[in-house]
């Protein structure tokens, strides 16, 4: 197996340019508590750290061409000076979720749950970047992070309130959501 | 990054249950000849071996529902003792492929080239597996495995010559094709 240049390893533990703020576990089985988190594309064996998740980016797995063509509209940008705030939401579906066909799948994320025609408005302000885990045997499948800036703390509550309520999310058995600041 | 329990390594060597009958380069750079074929859930890490390919078996990327119940009354079953004939066909696709979007890649794998339907009355006879390499940041993307018994040889020739006669395959930049041979 060689190495994905689009993986990104998250690790929790005492160091990086993440510091965290709070720690709930929404769904499942908690993530052991860490008061940092390093992003990279290489991992480190530091024993300040405590847990290493990994992802990577791929190839859009739902989105038709018209809505990859309104989400291009707001190309996600991580790293603005003015997000100081973020939040990463590492995420579990079940195997029943993962047996279903791909148009049952579809029907669910968007005809039901809306997931992309609720969050287009959001993305303005909530620059995001998604990470897939499942196929390298990860706890998780997704790794989710987002960035903005804090006047937008509670529109982005709102977004990740949403999506909690939909049929989706009915699916997700565990749903970790760690919010972070950027060290000054 | 932890194990995938759906992981399988494929080894190229002078070692394996099966041995290669023929190699041949259809599309892109080759892959070193070797006389036999070890599959594995782990890696050996023999001087014998050439080349080590892995993939995950994963969850429906295409297939609708209606198109599952067809395929489920012709569930694969892989080490039959009268299918002693198999292919191993590694395939990358191109860039171009992976940047269009979930309804653009269906529209091309099954309203144009009829991966599926085309397929379906040949299952009967050809157990198959599709593994996934590409997130494992492999240099292909799936690794395909077929077994069959000798007098099915024909139909398996068919089947794989339709489907590099398909739009779906002017996206395939690396396509080797192996043929082997069950070890007595």
């Amino acid at each position: 197996m060689q190495n994905n240049p689009n993986i990104s390893f998250f690790q929790g533990g005492f160091e990086g340019e993440w510091t965290v703020k709070s720690m709930m576990t929404i769904t499942g089985e908690a993530l052991e508590e860490v008061s940092k988190i390093a992003i990279g594309n290489s991992m480190q064996n530091e024993n300040t750290i405590k847990w290493t998740l990994s992802g990577v980016s791929s190839h859009l797995r739902y989105t038709t061409r018209n809505e990859k063509n309104a989400l291009d509209q707001t190309p996600s940008i991580l790293g603005k000076t003015e997000s100081t705030c973020a939040a990463f939401i590492p995420l579990k579906k079940s195997d029943e979720w993962w047996l279903l066909t791909q148009d049952e799948r579809r029907k669910i994320f968007e005809n039901q749950s809306k997931h992309i025609q609720f969050s287009i408005p959001y993305l303005n302000t909530i620059s995001r970047k998604l990470h897939h885990s499942r196929d390298l045997g990860e706890p998780f499948d997704f790794l989710t992070w987002f960035e903005f800036s804090p006047v937008n703390q509670q529109l982005f509550d709102d977004l990740v309130g949403y999506l909690r309520t939909t049929e989706e999310w009915n699916y997700v058995v565990r749903d970790i959501d760690i919010r972070l600041i950027r060290n000054k």
